[in-house]
């Protein structure tokens, strides 16, 4: 039972490389923190695509002599999280097809949300769909639209299209890259020498030495060719709605997304809640990896020292074997040990980066407890997660949502803190350094920007 | 550089059986010898498909755990080899998609010759292809008939479709399996207690225990549901051009084909090349497995004693390790192995099933003269073949068909045999006890049934 | 529950050839047949040694690059049954270590009687064991005699072991091949220009190209170094004790054994038990492979036609998903199926090579029946197996013997068989050639060579 | 070209739990950090061992059906660096044998000086050597010794050894772990209920749930039997040579080593850095993971605030296809990404736990420089590296360790910084709160407790 919510993709693509495909699987190990069941890279030569797809990490999937085959001067990349059971390969993207004018390659990360209806309304004239995923459906909107010249067809198909798109695409002649009108996710412009590179963490392009140019803008469409690269708005901007849980959680805080530094946001993210929710308290240990930035920041607005309280194991692999006798707490333990030495004692102010179910939360402190702890205060630095998201990212049903169905103190009570603090929607915008006109925060205040269908 | 035919499929699919994908998986294993590069199977459960398709032998694609998870009281399997280099797992087979009126499941035997016209068709309508096989096609035409009931899509359908085909089908409740009007290639039905079983050879059914009923019929239609069997002919039966070559090379001996035993069938064109091209000779010595029917047969004709004088090695894998050094004649000992003290001082009848490219030939013939022969004859167990093959079989193309493009005597030079003889038109009609009406013979006539296309 | 003797091993051995793993990997691959459970090559590159051993087939252990690093102009190899479940890799051979003078690799094929007395003296002294295996004993006798020069050494050591022998070894300069004086297991000399080849049968030399020379002798010991080939007999000549079951049923046909073809031997098996023990019938049918030269003897003599009656599928691999649903005689059909169209209405022979435990044979000649054969007629080309084998052959335990424990008329009536003859004694040594003065027959006359430890 | 110093080891056992492989398997899962190349378990069941070794990570050696067969009230567990590339495998841990007196298995962290020597003495009485490691002398000095009881065989053995060993066996019917004299490597002992635990690190305890008890003394011996637990000290005490660089660099920070807290030593060590080489600067910036909790000292120290200034990536394996094309200090950024929204314009302190042959170092810096620092000053939290150690770690050799060879000027130039300071000798004791009679630090300070041999 998973505790936290999951980003599902990450896209890359990258023209004009006499190595693309090692280009983008270096990319793509950049941004692997945002899908590890599988990886997949479409490159282009001479008007013909070449594809490998796997499951597994970046480094399982592609080796030396798998990528050495996909030759070729551009190419297109993706990782994601794969949310259903069965069938894990043909879900994997980049989705490849045929078409009429030639092969169409596509990497998509976001969720179209009126995908059953569009699929429906294909269907019934003819269309035939291999994979479960919503992003097959652009592949047929393009298709029917063959009389067209490619950017034309798919512009005409995107506009078709609700909810959160940043997409990748290769055609027989062109990369393009384009973010939905809402600008949900993100997706970067990057450069290096001759090269263009997209990307949807500008961390990609560190790894690489590309220097980051600026983001692709929502309702924009930028393809490269071999005049270069073109831009066009191909719809009216709608009110921005970029997801502020990235800058709470998914994205590497290395990355500049939607311009702002990760690491920066959640600083102040940590700052506010200590202004908002201060107590007396002698050291600030973060919940690892993903609450450190906060605690940084916590601990420099309310002096009280930072510590690293509890120790994180990165060795932890997908696979664990569970032993048979029961471990008190062995869920977490196996990946995160609170140090007595540390903790002995004293008053603790424990950081994390939200709160899903709670039952992470509460094993954590447990062991904070028992590791000698006098007091233990629990901080989020983000408001209550109350509601699902619909744009790309994996989240239990509001059910499970344990902000979405109790109340502070009995949360406090489950948890089995001292006390409980979350982060206040002020405090939330406040730390992005912009209004709440800006961002999509659903999660949070369940402000849909778009319809939601009946089939979530 | 292969030089041998190459069946390229074989189908399976059962209904009502409470294991049918254990029971799938047992067939394709039976009918390993007509596929070796990939295997799959999908099973039908409360309208659901499941599946699993997979590169390499039966064997090697199916643990116990992948089948227990294919459940269903129906199934459909599919073992194929390949014959393009790239992305060979999206050819694997069986097929799925998601049309609107459901799943559909579809494994192919045989080819499409009119596949490019009606690709090309299909795609300026706005279809999208995901392999680059022929099958996918009835795919597409079914999915444009989303107002039929499904059957009726079906006929209509295949009655556009022109070549070599023995389907089976699963869809969201019924199994269905048709041949093309010719009969190209085999699929036969059985039966055990409620259980109907249809397979490309009898062998499959000998494994699980079910009982030969009869073919499918060229033209005929059968579909299973949850009321039982229905058949119906779709097309008025052409002329009957059953594939020869079955019963020459690519069934297992064991199987029956076209209603006649592979084995008995082989015996007599032994028999009849016994006595058109009967010699003097001390044994009569089989080129191991293929030839031994034929040879038997020869054998008996001749009352030349039948040896084992060449011993194959049934241990040899695909991947073989090739010393850079050269030993003389490898390739072949590898796998064959002739042994002097049979051959020694002897004359030598050789029999082989058929003669593509006479480089194997040669070496073998080079290796029993080494092993002491004193006179080494080739005969042939069946014609010249003089023409490739389009209806689901891999052959050379025609510039590397020896008899293609030399004489009896100039082949019999290259091969270095005393002599060299293959067995007449008439003689291979006359050991399948039936005239040249019912059999396509096209790679040793070049009498096509049906129209050739450019684009082969 | 194994229905048949396994051998346990070969071994292999080339000297002065610039591609020495390579070789040995072939020879290996050409002897596969007598032992599947792991593979191994140890080569000798200036004075220091190479080695990659695992569990598999040849083909699966060894790759291009594994292979590549085995350097060395002089290398040895082994293949071998593992009878024990656990820790099989420790046992694979060849084994290794380093002693006082430098590495030694050791490949063994027998079986030596005295190892646990030897073992208890050797710990006693303080030796340590690795590996379950008998083999390793002998590392130790070396050892203990650091002193002497290597071939002194070894010399001394195998006078110490009781039992089966066949023994190549590397040390830091040379290549050793030796034979126990009973010559229980073959070991045969070979020659491809200036590279000297040691084979446990011939076939791996025709594989690469080497000319066999002549058998290593019982009791001769046999070295290669920089000057070229060695001789000495170290011991007394015992009375010869040759397994007559490697041409029973081991050896592969194509292979010569003790001087004689197999091939020819089985045959003459064949022709012996068709003048003891002929019978009215249609056709003569193997059990495919073991019974098939047998057959065809049988066939010549008894001039009925020699017919595949049973047909094997050579594509079963090691593992196999059995059906939860019981499918009759499943075990058997796996691999053989009997074909109506030969047996039907038939008086049908069937030979098999030898019959262990009863079972398979049970199930075949039901299949046969079931297939309508009108008699089954079963002829063994051997005599009755009654007593366990402890010279390097997995057996049955004497009570799991059918024949050591029921007469013929309870064997016949418990595989329903028409009749059932076995060859007499005299009849398998006289098809041997050879009167019964060379040979160990114990697993059928129970008159073992040598003295039989409690431990077994 | 590695540029850490690498542990070579982790040893683990457990006595008296019905789970026993499972506990193993999670205490070498938490120890992980000390040895990535090989895993192994050994279990003791009724008096038999089983086990299973591996190469690589704990997770991929063991699955859940593996460890099932390992079964047994006790077992021992190893996880290992290799620094030797041949044969991995036979080198792996625990080094298992059987003696007169029934089986023994061993694992060992450390490394004997005195191995070659003993070696040459064992070989040359006969014993052979299966492995390159040095601790199987152990098995054969024990060996040597049949007529003593296990333990007094073990006391005289050990006491021939020179150098480092902490060491856990398993014999047929006791579990016994022993330090070496000088305590050179760290061994704890911890329990849970009725069972005893061992392990090189307390982190390991923490995660099965076990409570420290107390480290395992230099010099003695501890033995577990049906009856309990037993000590002995069976060597008078060195002077104490505990590792000085496990507090620097190898222990995990949530691990009690030689009593002591590792988190808070490395906090001191950058307090005393911070004490003794104070800077002006605006961010105080670790190398991640080693730096940090020095980092976290140096900014409490110096009440400069602590930053993230570089990020790593955690996703980072073992294999890395490297592009051909150069990216500039690519070693270096597929696993740190300094960041330039913090590091722009400010003066930097880089803190890192030791500097070994300042090419990672110089890389760093550059990309902290390319990031936009205004000046950067490298801080390393122990003395300058200056020789080799023979203790069980892999250092390179002393012609590679940068401060071995040249000043600090020299050095400071080489890897760029605006200046440069290692921690003092004084600074490094003093930060163990513990004087230096306590501590090896003979990499720092070239006084090797020990004689040291020529071979190496």
């Amino acid at each position: 039972m998973f505790d936290s919510f999951k980003e599902e993709c990450a896209v890359f693509g990258i023209w004009n490389h006499p190595e693309a495909s090692q280009m983008t699987y270096l990319g793509l190990y950049a941004m692997q923190h945002r899908g590890q069941e599988s990886a997949g890279i479409v490159s282009l030569e001479n008007g013909k695509h070449k594809h490998h797809k796997g499951l597994g990490l970046v480094g399982d999937v592609f080796s030396e002599s798998v990528l050495s085959q996909i030759k070729g001067q551009a190419a297109i990349g993706h990782v994601r999280y794969s949310t259903t059971g069965q069938n894990l390969i043909s879900n994997a993207q980049p989705l490849t097809a045929e078409l009429y004018k030639g092969p169409v390659a596509i990497a998509h990360n976001g969720n179209i949300v009126n995908y059953e209806k569009l699929k429906k309304e294909l269907s019934y004239t003819g269309a035939i769909f291999q994979a479960t995923s919503d992003t097959e459906i652009l592949l047929h909107l393009i298709s029917k639209r063959n009389n067209e010249n490619f950017i034309q067809a798919l512009k005409e198909s995107v506009l078709l299209l609700e909810g959160a798109f940043s997409f990748v695409l290769l055609s027989q002649k062109k990369m393009v890259a384009l973010r939905d009108p809402h600008g949900f996710r993100p997706l970067s412009l990057g450069k290096k020498e001759n090269t263009y590179v997209v990307a949807s963490e500008t961390c990609a392009f560190d790894l690489i030495g590309a220097e980051f140019i600026r983001d692709i803008d929502p309702g924009e469409i930028v393809w490269f060719d071999e005049e270069g690269m073109h831009s066009e708005i191909y719809a009216k901007k709608n009110k921005l709605s970029q997801c502020v849980f990235e800058h709470v959680y998914f994205a590497r805080p290395d990355s500049k997304v939607f311009g702002k530094s990760v690491y920066e946001s959640r600083k102040r993210l940590g700052m506010f809640l200590a202004r908002e929710s201060g107590v007396a308290a002698d050291i600030i240990v973060p919940v690892p990896d993903s609450g450190v930035p906060a605690a940084i920041g916590y601990s420099q607005e309310s002096k009280i020292p930072f510590e690293l309280g509890i120790i994180r194991n990165h060795y932890v692999g997908r696979t664990f074997i569970q032993p048979s006798q029961s471990i008190r707490d062995f869920g977490v333990k196996i990946k995160l040990n609170p140090q007595s030495e540390v903790l002995q004692g004293k008053r603790v102010v424990v950081i994390d980066d939200s709160l899903v179910r709670g039952t992470t939360s509460k094993k954590i402190i447990n062991l904070i407890r028992q590791a000698g702890a006098k007091e233990v205060h629990m901080r989020i630095a983000s408001p209550p997660t109350v509601s699902p998201c619909y744009y790309g990212v994996d989240t239990p049903q509001k059910s499970q949502l344990i902000a979405a169905n109790y109340d502070l103190k009995t949360i406090n009570d489950f948890i089995g803190a001292d006390s409980l603090a979350y982060l206040s929607m002020e405090g939330l915008f406040a730390s992005m350094e912009s209004d709440n006109q800006h961002f999509c925060a659903a999660c949070f205040n369940e402000k849909y920007p778009t319809a939601i269908y009946q089939n979530h």
